[in-house]
């Protein structure tokens, strides 16, 4: 019952539950240095909280961060920088009717399986997407670290409700509340979120990430692998189903003559690849995708059954998204960050080495 | 660098490269007591090699599997079992040509780029996919302790160069050299592997793994969730470029009530999640797919450069197979394994303890 | 700058600065059902605070503990224990002079060089003993493992400022404000303390550990034996210059045939090996003692320099101890449990396997 | 048990057993571009190999070190290196009679309860000294990664049965079979020697090691301290019961005033803290002592018992040292140098992030 911490020498541990009295994250490896305050953090994890749109959730968290260690006047200090963001609009009562159900799509029967029947019911517990909230948060720690080398990350929503983005016009992301970089998609997404609230159903989408400015070198064969470690962080997210990079499934019905990204003296002529080859970031864009699948709270009524194997229908009434896009999509973009951090600090080790890099000397 | 390790309890960790020495794998974690053979591991990896079919490489590698430590007298004794596999088979001529050419689709670029220069040029070294032939032979490690357990995983072909596996005949897969569940598909899929030899092509295709008995409760949220390790673990796998669990990217254009799998009080009605649910193994069948990239080696043309930056058309001889299907089978098999057998072992812990299993006492 | 966790399938994970806001600790790992709650840590929490004993500093943190998560109803529940200790009674103001200070003896210039010159000066930082609150915290959680097992751990300090405890009386420990096993010892320790006190120096001294009730079988060798993961641990407590095990150094001097413990058909006859053999709990009590040097903070005057190299005459005012002793003993305790903790699950992972031990069935 | 790996970024695995096929290590994280052949670690391999010395078994293997990965055309490519040496000069014969005896002050007994009766019993298997001959061969594998940044390890003698070196004659070091840096003290352990061979005993000993030109900014704390993880290193070793750095034990009797190292504004003025401050290299000299037990096979005879409980007297005749020193100095400073190795990486990887070392542009 490990497996809470994630990355090497930029690791990332998290703690709490839905409706637990604090949900945190631990960042280890944060170089000493760099300016970092919570409203930079609060700033990205404010991307992720519910808002004012038909579909989303009515539980409105504050999702007030706070720092609690590792960061002194302003700047990190190397040490562990401790988040925590407490948990304030709890109601808890709502499920108390789900104490002793098997909500289908959850999390509650493995749970209750795998602990022996000690588990916190309430919002699903350590299971909730909630818990998101300080990976974003761990997240933000790491973008601080990519800035200093130019490395970018974005994620936004490429298909919604059945309904495919084909264009990716990456200013109009931050003018839709989808983060979606098509506008006529959009729109017909947002009248499939409203189809599915009528319906009291919820939706599934893909959403596509792209990682601009990696350097040439990071990962780690031939099991840390980049798109190893990506694939584990992005399945690692509650709702993600598969992961792909560059042409992904595309490229199982192509030919070796037409996934093969030519070679120019001016670099790759194209980018089926995803920006990684035999494992290690090429210097071009990193791409991947993730398969969402569709909330499983719905008010439609669902056959189930209780702890005492008695079958009934549910009907969940709740707080609830109709998708988890779009507020997993600041969640793919923290987890790219995070191994994006952690790869980079490991090839500097070697880099470093290969530059026979001087350790200062006070002595002089 | 470091990287080269899969696990926590039960460790994989490998080295070699394709024209070096030797290749071996260390597998710790493997429990004492088990019978295990030479001849035993030889079987899974002869699933491996090349066979005298169309479209597969004519190095004709013996891999005889040597058992260096961890059995004694037939039994594995719970130290570390050290697997060796010399090659023999290895005309690295052949590769004298490509010692400063970056072939398309390949590692060479990017190992180029992160070791500083410094690679064995023969075979792709390291990034080869030789590589897993130790992988598989510890793949059979970890059969052997889910035999135990009567746990099964099976891997095989669901497409193929565009052609799709419709049916899922089980005792098929063994009738033919592809690992196809589906006669008739297998029949195209030949077709198409004739026609990309004829061309110089390769190509690509689907990998779907089931494995049964898995029991619930295995996965370790919120990082090292079953999916997430395996997904890590497929995505090391050289040519693989998407994962995906149960409906997959499917999900993604399902509603929640078509996704959500019901719960009877006799189980789950149907197997959208894959025999997963927040990351733990729900006791249903886990499934799987995995896209694989063409072959990047192709006799076709390709536009790349060498080390001096000079464009050069690029046409590969060597010996080369047509597709990384059908012996990429066995090894997504042996991947799945490692990670089961890893898991199993880490909910055992907990298991054992709930139930304050008691230790032997020598004295009485 | 990763290294603030610890452990494997009990895993600890600590952060947090001597005066900055909070202290954290995060214990993955820890089995489902136990009854946990913050009086229960508390009080383990509560045997490392300063009491009103001449020698000991005036500051007076109430160290109120607080969990944050993985406790459910009163009983674990199998995720992650997020603990938190606020820092309260700060006054950094004493510390302002020594911002550019190196102060003899402790972190400053080490951690200096190391994060290039952004630290969090105030009471040593990260560097500080007060970090051991939450180890002590995290090894309450380790304890309550232990007593399922019925494994205790008790330690005492065997020498203070060069008087050296003959006895081992086990009683007499809590009735004594040094946990020191010998009533004579003691009475001298505390004079000892007061001439320390009068002279404005710190004293030295050690502490041996005991663990009661482990079963054969604990450690993996050949690098996390038992003896070398407790090692690890000890040795990473601030104050803590040496560690050894049974005989320790005293077995340098033996021969084989005094050092040996012959085995009778009742059991070993002496336990000079310390409970541990090959790396392995042998069941019989687990011995180690830990040197623990003097606090570093005197108030007599020492050489050093600042920042710009200055030399000066440094008198450290401030509030301290004037030994580690006896605060470091609970943490000794804490270090030691959470390593009998981590592999005893280690090994019943194994232990459930070599049994067979069956999952439960939901169906039935 | 799992267990067998050690280290971060430069990390060992080691497989074999005493009497079994071959014992190997896979070294991860060496650097690319350095020269590395067999050679060389073979030159540190032969450090550790029996002499034709009174008190040294007769066993006489060559021990041929194999590379057999990570190194092309003599340099190192940043891929694992797989090491091999052979077991070739096996009596197992000898051992027959011991089949079912549990040797006192060996690891029989544990073994045999931990791995559920399964064990190779042939000169101790796994937990032979033997395994320590890749120990030595991975350490020269970090010797090589030091030399670069002009550290060296050196670890000599200082007290053999009693007998205690006054003096640190570095040279006469290599001068002696004992690795003693002190000619008096030499000739009276050679005499100790040849008394413990006509009594059939063993002696124990101690060794010191010191590693100098370590950069300051090494350690990683809170766990992961320097000193830690040398501590873990060192008991990881048969036959250590005790480590201390710098004054060690000794500092447990001083006050703060004796103990603190005075800093002048040209570097430290004494350094009782052998080179380590707050779990960071200090850019002092590392000095760690370690206790050695006396070799527990000894002609002498002892009480024991064998698997059925029965009693019995012992005597062992078999081929063995008199005393774990002097092989076990080789072994020493390769477990040192495999812990600084993978901190100098960890700290190299901070260093190279804080001064935004750039990544090689191929492009231009």
């Amino acid at each position: 019952m490990s497996g809470n911490s994630f990355g090497v020498l930029f690791r990332v541990t998290t703690f709490g539950e839905s409706h637990g009295k604090a949900l945190g994250a631990v960042v280890e490896g944060c170089p000493p240095g760099l300016t970092l305050s919570e409203e930079y953090i609060q700033k990205e994890v404010d991307k992720r909280r519910s808002k004012e749109f038909i579909g989303q959730t009515p539980r409105k968290e504050k999702d007030r961060v706070e720092i609690l260690s590792g960061v002194f006047e302003g700047y990190t200090t190397g040490t562990p920088i401790g988040i925590l963001v407490y948990n304030t609009d709890v109601k808890s009562s709502a499920y108390q009717q789900l104490k002793e159900v098997f909500r289908p799509g959850h999390a509650d029967f493995t749970y209750h399986m795998k602990y022996g029947g000690f588990r916190d019911y309430r919002g699903g517990g350590r299971s909730s997407g909630r818990e998101t909230v300080v990976r974003v948060a761990a997240g933000a720690v790491a973008k601080r670290v990519l800035e200093e080398y130019g490395i970018s990350v974005v994620a936004y929503t490429i298909a919604l409700g059945g309904v495919v983005a084909e264009k990716r016009d990456l200013e109009f992301i931050y003018q839709n509340h989808l983060y979606c970089p098509d506008e006529e998609a959009y729109l017909k997404m947002c009248q499939k979120i409203e189809e599915a609230v009528r319906e009291g159903d919820s939706l599934g989408g893909v959403v596509e990430v792209l990682a601009r400015g990696v350097p040439a070198g990071l990962g780690e064969p031939v099991f840390d692998k980049l798109e190893a470690d990506l694939s584990k962080g992005l399945m690692s997210i509650g709702a993600v189903k598969g992961v792909e990079v560059g042409a992904g499934f595309k490229a199982a019905q192509l030919k070796g003559s037409e996934n093969n990204d030519p070679i120019s003296s001016h670099g790759f002529l194209k980018n089926d690849a995803g920006g990684i080859l035999g494992g290690i970031s090429s210097g071009q864009d990193i791409v991947l995708r993730v398969a969402v699948k569709p909330i499983p709270s719905i008010r439609k009524p669902q056959k189930t059954i209780n702890l005492q194997k008695e079958e009934l229908d549910l009907i969940i009434e709740g707080r609830h998204d109709v998708s988890a896009i779009p507020r997993i999509v600041p969640v793919v973009e923290a987890m790219v960050r995070i191994v994006l951090a952690d790869h980079l600090l490991r090839q500097l080790a070697y880099l470093a080495f290969q530059q026979r890099l001087r350790f200062p000397n006070f002595w002089g």
